[in-house]
């Protein structure tokens, strides 16, 4: 597969500590895959700088784009954007852009703009700044990072205003067959169509309901008619 | 803070492709946080081996436990046993406990027990088997490295079997004040709050409610006293 790669970065001492439930991987997940690139691996750090510096550079390396969620706000616990210069080995400071856009922000809702706010502004040195259409204060992009607000409304603006500036690849596609049989009566025929399609991904995902077992099947490619025949495989075989 | 420590492993292309949200970590949080067992990090990878073993390596030697979740069912994607034979390079094989489990139930519920389902048995060499209530199929820990089936019900009571079997600490406590400021506004202040406790971590969580922003202050810890101190002073300063 030549689709691009990608990897998520979740900073936040709340998703460990069972506070929060993360909602930003699942929805970046989706905005991905329809874009065709392909999320092959996630991380939940603490609000550590070690811990994320450490993480940015595995995943800047290992895959195409590194997109990071939680970190970007006023307080003193939101220290992701000095962890991602620490990472590049770059300066950050106050950026004047940034500073007009938030102190012009702020003088609109009638709001200080103290320095906890100007906090917001401390951005990388050669980072380009992500819109956010919600609460003003930018995300940016360090060459293949992408650092974006925890606040899942504001991570979904982000999202919206750097994904089409990505390159993408071929859509990944996906079809499903669900039969009401027990993954153990189907395994070994379904290895069998699995083998023949070394280009598509196919798994299995069990579930109970109303106390009868269940799995659905699952085709994921990018070539559709590859996905059709395979399909049409597994319907033959397991549809009842 | 002298609690021990863990890390989660999500197995799982389903996650990565946004068709299925993962409830096992949020679930796993919680438990740790009870039994005063600090969770760190959590890595979410691809049904690949190479993947899983780098994860496993990387973080059984990192923390006090790794716990895993998904690919140990009877289909040719469920490779999680395999791996982690690998990533200890110990032996696999079909074993004679886990065996006998499955053929009595299977038995029981009138199903074959097939070369799919006596997958569900190879367990790596030197393994504990993790009792499964719900489908039998046993998890295993090797080590710090405690394997459980990725189907919510079925992690849920693997966890439950094994966590009574590991060292807790003291209980991670927590409290929290909601106030109906921005974070701005508080920053200052609750950054000199948070500095005067350096045994306990403060964290803000923003929010927006019928349009008006609010803000979570959240104080975690192991003392309850030191605790009670800080949200007094938190109570003091910010409500309303």
């Amino acid at each position: 597969m030549t689709n691009p790669t990608a990897a998520m970065l979740v900073i936040g001492d709340e998703i460990l500590s069972g506070r929060t439930h993360d909602a930003n991987t699942h929805f970046l997940a989706g905005a991905l895959t329809g874009r065709g690139i392909n999320l092959r691996e996630v991380r939940v750090v603490a609000d550590e700088q070690e811990a994320i510096v450490a993480a940015v550079n595995a995943l800047r390396a290992a895959y195409t784009h590194l997109f990071t969620s939680g970190g970007i706000g006023p307080t003193h616990d939101d220290i992701t954007a000095d962890a991602i210069a620490a990472a590049f080995g770059v300066g950050i400071s106050h950026r004047a852009d940034a500073m007009a856009l938030l102190t012009a922000h702020y003088q609109k809702v009638g709001h200080e703009f103290n320095a906890s706010r100007q906090r917001m502004a401390r951005i990388p040195d050669g980072a380009v700044l992500i819109d956010n259409p919600v609460s003003i204060a930018p995300g940016f992009s360090v060459e293949n990072v992408h650092v974006m607000a925890g606040v899942p409304s504001i991570f979904q603006a982000m999202v919206a205003s750097v994904l089409p500036t990505l390159t993408g690849g071929a859509p990944l596609l996906s079809d499903s067959l669900r039969v009401m049989t027990g993954e153990g009566d189907i395994a070994a025929p379904f290895g069998a169509i699995a083998a023949r399609y070394p280009d598509l991904s196919m798994g299995s995902y069990p579930f109970v309901r109303d106390g009868a077992q269940g799995t659905n099947l699952v085709v994921r490619g990018t070539d559709a008619g590859q996905i059709a025949a395979a399909m049409a495989e597994l319907t033959a075989a397991f549809a009842r």
